[in-house]
This record gives structure tokens, C-alpha cells and sequence, in this order.
């Protein structure tokens, strides 16, 4: 006898409002508002096998509302995934429990991503939308063919980023990619009306969407706006009209019910409203088999994709590419050879390019992009062609004056697997993107940043443009690798560390404005350490002067002119200081040693500079308006005016 | 006899590629594409007297997109307005030269807003707006009674913070904003149709919007256009169909115009094209005649508003709001009294709400909002009446889950004048509104950002909600002053700071758990040092343990544990380096003397602490879900972690 899926869904209310009840903290109202829809999705729609929640055909499914982390948290253990066990369950929102208040993907598999910052689920939804049709267009149909669904509430399409991701996922057709809209019209501050008039249907639809209404409490109604979405071409919004608290009879329809428990006397009425008898985390047998069986049929279907795979000539690199394994031999650094015998005197934004052009040719799964600063990003080699509705098979993607954008579509592609994205802006416009950085960072994901432009060296275009503070504050972002080259060959050690790094984000910062190429040997990976000895005293050492990214031409120059006058001088070029802290002390200490006068120079904020420097040259204001060489001696970025600090500093015995 | 627009509109054009292609740099396609519809807006329509720059009831206009600067360069150069003189538009992108690469409010009057970083002119301008409205609520038509105007591009219309923009206008029914889009078709990457497929005046229609289209090279088309604009009531986008780089035969109409100068050659030919026989950077008289007496249009206007100010019994208020001037008397701290008599152990949200009662009775200037986390961020006082469509003289607004369109819609408050706007988010969503924090300290512009949930000490939530990087790296952008008050009275003492503050920004990061209140005497102002003893050693002073925010309980726990054991600990709270980097030397040097082993506790990373202390207890990785007192545990910042530590760095010599 089938259970009534009215009955599965409450068992997802039961334990949403249980667990938030034992936190006495959460988010009750979306998963009891969405159980419905999503029941139906899980149990008649959603293509997934809890036996293997990777499985690399899978549908990838993205609770944008991260706060109602209770729904996905109750679908996968309804279903039979391993983790959460009920334990797990029990454990809501506690030390050790990998039920997260916001639903994390390093925590629980099945999870596709970590959201909870509004917007970005979605966003990267459309980013893993793109991975699919790329890799379908690789690897035919057989290998890759699954949709993206995506549960949003009204805070996902209030946020700016929203209307990047719609106008993407839009130009580039994506019609595997549907959105379910969690319309309960309630926020936290109370009723949509209180801040918005939009007609988002309208939105939507301008945007080359598709969009379909259901009731989100009638189960035909929910499978036939489905059904519609599926069968439409173009990305699909479903506009599920529920009432937030389904179930909670005194404060369903209330933002009472959006982020806080309901309180013992609503969850006993609730109980009752639901005729559900079951003690907390307890759940009646029937429901309990008939969500087991719901969660088991993907498994036939997983099956026949597995004798395809068995059968396709392109199984080894299409395991490859979903493993994120690099090519073998890719590493062999015939490029590296080419430069250290004909040194290049680029930007380092350039020599990121000419980098690029080996490494597309070595590895078929980047995908690169600009957020339409491409010829400045120098982000696009020769042989991509763009990725577009017409070529999914295209690597490079003109994503548009969409950086926020940009940048959780590329956490998207690599949580999908398979692809590598690399994507372009400039430095100062990280702050733009700064919140998908940061969960890049969190969900361990690799990405590669391509942030040109990187100080006050970008001249003209004036304070607006030029970053000062930007390579400091991201080097506080936890598992974020920043890298501020020197030269020509620095730059594509550092791409080769980014690639090589399968756990976590990278982040060039490139210059505008031409540099010299400081290393002509053919040498082990250098920026590997995090920083190193570029120039090594030869006076009696009395000065270490660290360096990244542009300046450190101008400490090498700086030391010249020291030696001038009999004092030694140590030049340590740091792109890296991560890598750096992650050495052993011997290294540390021999690179970095105390009782010798350290000063740093980069052209950006000195705060943080303390950690490894006893003096610091930066710039610790807004940059200006001119030409790069005269910003630099405006602001003392000149050898000449550095020097006589130095000998200032060590005779009035700084150190 | 008059002169044709079309002349007038030519000299913006020949000094615009006559500026750029003397600096080798900038932006010639935007202010030759537009210098049509800008002719006519501002011979025929803007409300301004460049006389007086700074007429409380100008209209404002904006240029969103910044890139073509040379516009307004040249529309305040020709309209008579001090600066810029011809030699400065000849110092073009040079030092000195007030016309920087992109507009900047602090280099030129006449320029409301520093724009640039794609789509913050347009989400400014709706701030104007508001602040426009509601100052007509409160003063009436005879003293404030203009619009707002904007040049925008494809760019600014892309980005997401459009849509929280056009969503915030259109549900506010800003109809006096008008928002001229320059519609060419072209990004920097080449056709706008590699990115994008949007129905943009179907999106505008679908948040409330009027739209209007006209040929921007016609003139009668251009003032068809903003005649209709501006008798309609909603806010209106005026579709310009123009041609980038209108008059650079071989050029126009490509994106060779946009972002770089056109050439010799081409100014050349664009010369022969346009039939523009003068030099560089001169001017045919009558044309230099026709362009003074548009500007001169405005005298008579202001004169007759001059008469009416004097006439107005609400003069001086007027006035003194809109010079930013506090109330007299404002500042006495009868709150303060209060608390000191009433201690409160509440979180420092909620003490910024009790402050915030006090303020918002005194200060009727101020306009609270928060990105729908009201309830959170105790943002809203008793007696503020939302400001909405049907009252604009309410003092709340209801920004909805847009955390940048709010921070940029502040801005544009604050540089309306008249209002000082304070608005809230937690504080891991500062990242959502970094560049406008960024643009806030750029423009030197009274903006009070109310940021809570301000460490792990968040709870449960968990790591996608808890700020790790975030109270540090805010305190590298330059000209923002950061709070992190430990208790009731330094959360009053920094609200009384960041409110005195004419010239800049204040952020405020306060918590979501209670707090003990540290201070119960009535003192002066102490956080007005930056950091301050709070407790003296009793013991023989061998260690000085610096806080912020919560920690500083803890450091004093610490301190009586160390006491207890014969080693004598001050505390220093620390809520604003800033502030304390003001100071003169024998303050800093009495709190922080060198030779004693200075500790920092922060809840955040200890990347930048270096600078104050020899070791940091803080947060270097992304924090966890579970409740406030158990992560403080299990990351150690407890008293009983601490005080063994600082022991074991006394005996190991640290210091």
C-alpha cells in the first residue's frame, strides 16, 4: 500500500520542528513550508543514489535557502544516505554534529554546496548548469546527462547577484538548470510588501526564462509544473506558492516561524494539526519504508549508467576529469624551460596569459573567463572558443560586467567536477565577488582568481581602480592561497601550484604595467616555499628586504644601491604567504632570520606586514590619478627614496 | 542667434578625445556617444547654478558610469563652473589635475559622487532620491523640491547591485529620479550580445518603473524622452539608442572607443567628420557663449529659492542639517548618566538600540534601516515610522535582503545632505557591501554601518555566518573607522563618535550574546583614545592583555586568574586602532609600553595584531556550528585556556 505523500512530507515537518525545537535555534518555517514540493521532488523527480551520493551522473540539487537546512538534512536521511543518522539529526546545529546550521558540503555528502549567504546557492547552481552541458558536450550523453534543481526563497532573488545569475543561466540557455521559488511572500523583517513590488515572473521571463506556478501544498499541481520545466527548453523558475509553517496551526504564514524554534506548546499543536503521534526522532515504520523506497530508485538507473561507463572509450579521462587528477606529464615545465632561456620583460598579467596558453593546451578541463575585462584579464589564449548556447564545448566564457556572478559560477563548476575554472577581474573588483571568495574558500574548492591590475602600478584610472587594502585582506581569508608574482617566471610557478592544489581556491594578483623577468635559471619550483632568497647579501648582511609582486624590482634595486655603500643586503621575494608559514622552522628561520633588520615593501596597506617585517614601506592611503611612474615616486615606491630609510633605520639601530 | 545643440554637443566631444588622447588614456566612446542627450539635459532641463555648486536644492546628477569622465569634465567646464579650468582638463589623468581618471566628490564640485566600480552611481543616485523625498516630507516644496538625474551604461545595468536598485526606486516610487541609459550595444569585450540577452526595459517595468525610449541623436527625440520621464510618477529609464564614439568615423559604434584613446589619425578624421576646425582644448567663442548662458540658467531659479529660504520659518534647521551640523546640546549624555547608574548587561546589539532611542529622539537628521534583519540588528527605534512610497517622512527604511543596494543608497544619503543614514546587516555580510563601504571612506561621507553577530560568538548558525577576517581586513580600508565596543557605555561611546564624525565613515560591530557591563562610572569618553586602561595591574605588571568586543570580559577573567597567581595584568580595550593611532606618542607609550609582553585576544585573525602585541589568541580558521559558549571553548578563548598560556610564554622569555 503506498503512503500518502502528504505523510512523507510531514515526516520532514516532524523533524524539522523537532530538531530547531531541541537546538532552540533555526529555521523551521521553510522546511515545513517546502516539504511538499520538495517530497515530490525527491521522491518522483530528483535523479540520485544515496548508496553512492557521487555518482557523477547525478542530478545536482541546491538549497539556495540555506537557512532551512533542516529540509535536506531530513530528504537525505529519509532517503538512506549514511550520514545523518538520526544521531546526527539529534545533534542539530551542535558541536560534532554534521547537521550545520547552514547546510555545509564539506560536512555531509549529498550536500552539493554550502549556502546560506543569500543568493549564491543559486548562483552556483547555474555554475554547475554550465559544467554539465560543457561536459555533455565532451563526453556525449551517455557520460553526462542530469539537471540542476535549485530551492530559493524570496531573500535568493532579492539579492543582487540573482539578477547575474538569471541573466547568465539565461544567454546561455540553460534548460537542465530548475529553480523551485519558496513563495510563502514572508522575510524576516514580515510581509514581501514591506520591501518589494517587483513582478519577478516578469523579471525572469525578460531574462529568457520559462516560468511555471503551482500550488506548493497540491501534489498535481506540483508534479504537473515539473513536468512543465522539465519539458521546456529554456531555465525554468517554478513558482510554488506555499505558506511558510505549513503545519504550525497559530504561526504558519508568519515570519514567527522563520528563524526561530516554535515552542513547546506550537510543536504540540502542530502534532496535532498534523495527526502525527510519534515521539520526536521517531518515525512510523510505513513512512519510514516508503521514503527508503523513494531513495532506491535511482539505483537501476545508476546501474545502466555504470555499463555505459564500462563501455565508453572515454572512461580514463572522464574519471580523470570528474577525480580532478591533472593530466600525467603535465607538469614537466617545457614552458618554464622556453623562459628561463628567452626572458620575457611583461606584465605579469601577460606572462599569466602566455602561462595559460601552455596549460590549455596541457589540460582540456579549464574553462576560463572575465567578467568582460578580457583583453585587460588577458584571460583568453588563442585556441578557446567561447562557451556559449550554440558550443557548450567551447572553454572560455564572456560571463559579462557580472563578477559576483562570475565567481560563484565558478564554485558551481567545480563542485560540479570535471572542469577547472579560472575567471578574470580586477584586483579592486574582488571586493565585488569577495563573498563567493570566501565560500570558494570554505566549500575547499579550486578556483583560480585572475585579479590584474593589482596597485597603484594600474596609473590612470585613479583611486576608484587601484587596490591598496585588497592583497592584505585576502590574505585573511582561511584556505584562500594568495599569490603576488614578480616576474614572468614567478607567474607560472604560481598557476602551477594553483592547479596542482585540489582542495582549495587561488588568487593571482597581477600587475598592469610591464616588469622585468628577475630569474634566468632553470630552477625547482621557488614560490612552492612561499618565499625565498632572490638575492643573497654580499657585503656583511645587515638588511633583509622583502618583497612581492612589482616591488620586488625595486628591492633588488634598493639592495644594489645599499652594496653601493658597503651595506649587505638580502632580497626574499614572498608571492605566497601561506605556503610560506606552512615551511618548517629551519626554512623560516634561514629565509627570515632574527637580529637582521627586516622591512618590507608592497605597494598596498602595511598593516599585517608586521608579522615578518620590522619596518614596512606601503601605502596606507587611496592611491591617485597618473601615470604608474609617477604614483610610484609619489608615494616612495622608488629605490632612491628607499634606500636612505634603510640607512636611517640601522643607524638608529631599529634593529 | 543660437547656436544648434548639435555644436554644443561637438565640444564635449572634441574635449573629450582631445583630453584622452593627450593623457594616452581613458575613455573617448561614452561622453561621444552621449554628449547629445547630455547637451540637452543640461542646457534645457538640470536645475543647477554653477555659481554655487553646492545649492541645497539643485538637482543631482550622477555619472554612473565613471569611465567617461570626460563628460562631465567637459559639461562643468563649458557650463561655467570654477573647476575644472581648461588646464586642468588638459592635466587629464596627470598628477595634480583634479580630473582623475573617473569622477571624484572630493576633487571637483559640481561632481556628486566618486563612480567608477560599475553600477554604486545608479544605486547612489537612488539614495538622493530618498534623501530628496523625504527632506520635501519634512521641509516642504518651497526648500527642497529637485530631482535626480543619471548617466548609466550597460555595464551599471548588469551588475547585480542594479537590480537591488531598481527594486528599492521602484517600490519607494522615486519617480523625480530619471536614469538616462546609453544604450550602444557595446561592453569592453565587443558586442553586448556576447553576454547578455536581457529585455532590460522589461526587467524596469517589472519593479514599477516607466520606461521611455528615444534616438540619442535626436534631439527633439531626447527631449520627447525626458518630458515624458519626468511627467510621469514612477521612476523612469530613458532608453538613449546611441552610437559609441558618435563622430570618430572609422571608430564609432566598436568597442575600440571604449576604454582607449582613439589615435591621431582618428581624432583627425573624427576632426574632418565633425567639421571642428579648432585646436585642442579651444573653443569657438560662440559656441564657449551658448554653453555660459546654459549655464547661467539656473541664477534666476536659485535666486527666487534664495528668497524663500529667507522666508522660511524652518531656515536654520534647514541649514543645519544640510551642513551636517549636530543639534546643539545633542551630545550631552544624559544616556550615559543613565547607564552608569543602570547597568546593563545586554549584548551590544541591543545596547546600540538603547543608544540608538536616545540619538534618534535628539538627532532628527538620522534614518535607520537594516537589510531585513531588523529584529537582529536592533535597528529600529520606538517612535521611527517607516519610510515608504505613502510617507516619505518616515525615518526607517525597510531595505529588504539587499545588503549593497542599502550601503550604496546610504551614500548617496549621506552625500545628498540633510540626513544621516545608519543600516545594518550581520556583520559576515559586510563582504555583500564591501565596495560601497570602500566608496563610503573614498567620498569622505557620514555613513554608520551597524554590524552585528560579530564573531563565532554567533552560535549556531555556524561558519557560513561567523566573521573570521572580517573586523580586520574592514580596518585596512583606509578612512573607515572601525568599532568594536566591549559594553554598554563604549557601545554609546562609539555611536557618539562615529555620529561627531562630519568626514567619514564609522562601522560598528557589535554582538548577538549579552555582555557584562565593564564600566560604571560616568567618565569622559574613552573610547575617544582608540584604547584605554580599563583595569590597572595590581600585582607587579608583567603582562598587558589588549581586547576588543567580547573578549575584553574575558581578558579581564584572565587578568583576576593571573592576579590570583602574583603576576600583575592590565587590560586595554581596544575599540578603535584608528583612533588609537591618533594619539600622540606619550598616550600610546603609557598604554602600550614596550618591554612588557603584550597579549591580544580577538575572536577574529590574528593577521595584523603583530602591530600591538607579542602573541594573539584569535581565530585563524573558519569557525563552527554549535552554541556561542562552546565554540569559545573549543577555540580557546576562555580565562582558564588563556592564563596558562600567557604563563608559559612569561617563563619561555617571550618577552
Amino acid at each position: 500500500m503506498s503512503v500518502e505523500p502528504r505523510l512523507m512530507a510531514n515526516a520532514i515537518r516532524a523533524l524539522s520542528m523537532d530538531a530547531v525545537q531541541a537546538a532552540n535555534s533555526g529555521h523551521p518555517g521553510m522546511p515545513m513550508g517546502m516539504a511538499d514540493a520538495a517530497t515530490i521532488l525527491f521522491k518522483e523527480y530528483l535523479k540520485y543514489d544515496p548508496k553512492e551520493p557521487n555518482w557523477h551522473d547525478r542530478d545536482r540539487f541546491v538549497l539556495s535557502a540555506g537557512h532551512g537546512s533542516m529540509l535536506i538534512y531530513s530528504l537525505l536521511h529519509l532517503t538512506g544516505y549514511a550520514r545523518p543518522t538520526m544521531d546526527d539529526i539529534r545533534g542539530f546545529r551542535k558541536l560534532g554534529s554534521p547537521c550545520a546550521g547552514h547546510p555545509e558540503n564539506f560536512m555531509l555528502e549529498g550536500v552539493e554546496a554550502t549556502t546560506g549567504p543569500l543568493g549564491q546557492g543559486f548562483a552556483m547552481a547555474v555554475g554547475m548548469a554550465i559544467a554539465e552541458r560543457h561536459l555533455n558536450a565532451v563526453f556525449g550523453d551517455d557520460l553526462v546527462d542530469h539537471r540542476t534543481w535549485v530551492i530559493a526563497g524570496d531573500g535568493c532573488l532579492m539579492e543582487g547577484i540573482n539578477h547575474e545569475a538569471v541573466g547568465l543561466a539565461g544567454h546561455l540557455k540553460l534548460g537542465r538548470l530548475n529553480v523551485l521559488w519558496d513563495n510563502n511572500k514572508i522575510t524576516i523583517d514580515g510581509s514581501t510588501d514591506l520591501s518589494t513590488s517587483e513582478d519577478i515572473p516578469a523579471r525572469y521571463r525578460a531574462s529568457g526564462w520559462h516560468v511555471v506556478s503551482c500550488d506548493g501544498h497540491d501534489f498535481d499541481s506540483i508534479r504537473n509544473a515539473l513536468d512543465e520545466a522539465i519539458a521546456d527548453p529554456r531555465p525554468s523558475l517554478i513558482d510554488c506558492r506555499t505558506i511558510i509553517g505549513w503545519g504550525a496551526p497559530n504561526k504558519q504564514g508568519t515570519s514567527a516561524t522563520h528563524g526561530a524554534a516554535l515552542g513547546d506548546d506550537e510543536v504540540a499543536a502542530a502534532r496535532k494539526h498534523l495527526v502525527w503521534d510519534s515521539e520526536p526522532f521517531d518515525l512510523p515504520e510505513p513512512i519510514e519504508r516508503a521514503w527508503r523506497e523513494a531513495g532506491a530508485r535511482g539505483g537501476k538507473v545508476h546501474e545502466e549508467w555504470r555499463a555505459r561507463l564500462a563501455a565508453n572509450p572515454q572512461r580514463e579521462e572522464f574519471v580523470r576529469r570528474m577525480e580532478g587528477r591533472l593530466p600525467e606529464g603535465s607538469a614537466k615545465g617545457d614552458y618554464l624551460d622556453w623562459l628561463s632561456a628567452n626572458p620575457q620583460n611583461v606584465a605579469t598579467r601577460k606572462a599569466s596569459e602566455m602561462a595559460l596558453e601552455a596549460i590549455n593546451a596541457a589540460l582540456p578541463e579549464t574553462i576560463g573567463g572575465s567578467a568582460d575585462l578580457t583583453g585587460s584579464n588577458n584571460t583568453k589564449t588563442k585556441a578557446q572558443a567561447p562557451l556559449t548556447a550554440d558550443n557548450y564545448g567551447g572553454r572560455y566564457i564572456y560571463y559579462g560586467i557580472r563578477e559576483f556572478g562570475m565567481a560563484a559560477a565558478m564554485n558551481g563548476m567545480a563542485l560540479h567536477g570535471g572542469v577547472i575554472p579560472y575567471g578574470g577581474t580586477f584586483l579592486v573588483f574582488s571586493d565585488y565577488c569577495r563573498p563567493a571568495i570566501r565560500l570558494s574558500a570554505l566549500q575547499n574548492v579550486r578556483v583560480v582568481y585572475v585579479m590584474t591590475h593589482d596597485s597603484i602600478g594600474l596609473g590612470e584610472d585613479g583611486p576608484t581602480h587601484q587596490p591598496v587594502e585588497h592583497v592584505m585582506s585576502l590574505r585573511m581569508i582561511p584556505n584562500l592561497d594568495v599569490y603576488r608574482p614578480a616576474d614572468a617566471v614567478e607567474t607560472a610557478e604560481c598557476w602551477a601550484l594553483s592547479l596542482a592544489r585540489q582542495d582549495g581556491p587561488s588568487l593571482l594578483c597581477l600587475t598592469r604595467q610591464n616588469l622585468s623577468q628577475l630569474r634566468t635559471e632553470r630552477t625547482d619550483n621557488f614560490c612552492a616555499k612561499g618565499a625565498y632568497r632572490l638575492r643573497a647579501a654580499k657585503a656583511a648582511r645587515r638588511v633583509i628586504i622583502i618583497a612581492t609582486g612589482s616591488e620586488v624590482e625595486t628591492a633588488l634595486k634598493t639592495a644594489e644601491a645599499l652594496e653601493g655603500q658597503g651595506i649587505g643586503a638580502d632580497v626574499v621575494s614572498m608571492p605566497c604567504w601561506t605556503l610560506f608559514d606552512r615551511q618548517d622552522d629551519a626554512y623560516r628561520t634561514d629565509i627570515l632570520p632574527k637580529g637582521v633588520l627586516r622591512l618590507s615593501i608592497e605597494a598596498g596597506t602595511t598593516l599585517g606586514w608586521e608579522r615578518y617585517a620590522d619596518l614596512s614601506i606601503g601605502l596606507d592611503r587611496f592611491g591617485a590619478s597618473a601615470p604608474a611612474e609617477d604614483l610610484f615616486e609619489r608615494f616612495g615606491f622608488t629605490a632612491d627614496q628607499i634606500a636612505p630609510r634603510i640607512v636611517a633605520a640601522l643607524n638608529s639601530g631599529v634593529k
